[in-house]
């Protein structure tokens, strides 16, 4: 299989791998960053859903396999060097940390101490139940 | 000189680096995505205004200080991982990018192709100059 065009403009890393940023569409926040293959990326293209790799499964993660939680892209962005993606997404139960709350990004810096600003939507338990 | 306390939360890379993703205040975009490692860190914290690590040149890069674009920062964010930090920052001149664009993420995946959306603000002969 020939890859995309699209995909020369593109570096990866050593491993392989390309930062990946998701930011919400409607909040407009940032929800998560991961990390991309070249593989992931194609099949995040072809079917407008967030495929992560899993570095620490080493494996694709399709976003919200176990959770329910998918991410649809809206937008597809590269940066500069050609070495960064963004992506807007719709983000099914508004739900992207597997903490239970909005974004992964919950604490904020104040007074020299971390202070988590989400409450959680839906606990972790309940997310993966068997 | 101690490390400050709410630096033990934080994850550093195998060399000592964390991803920074910069967001701005106004228009909730994303500008850019950088490193910091522990130093431009506690420099960005304790001045409040972005400082992050240029692998390029192997040294700080006070963000601005050639192009006079620098960031003020008005919140930091750490995620569930504490391995990725996210600022949000009122952007000098509304440029982040060395290209003289207000983000680097100025290119949109449509049809198979990248297409530029973003026009350059100064250009950067004119950002650069002696």
């Amino acid at each position: 299989m020939n890859n995309p065009s699209w995909l020369s403009e593109l570096t990866f890393t050593d491993r392989g791998l390309i930062p990946v940023i998701a930011q919400d569409a409607n909040s407009h926040r940032i929800l998560m960053f991961a990390w991309m293959n070249e593989e992931a990326l194609i099949e995040s293209v072809e079917t407008g859903r967030a495929v992560y790799w899993s570095r620490s499964r080493q494996k694709l993660w399709r976003k919200g396999e176990e959770s329910g939680h998918q991410q649809w892209i809206s937008e597809i962005r590269l940066d500069c060097d050609g070495d960064v993606v963004t992506l807007i997404v719709e983000q099914v139960g508004n739900i992207a940390c597997h903490t239970g709350r909005e974004s992964c990004f919950f604490r904020v810096l104040k007074n020299g101490e971390w202070h988590v600003t989400d409450s959680v939507i839906k606990s972790p338990e309940e997310i993966y139940k068997k």
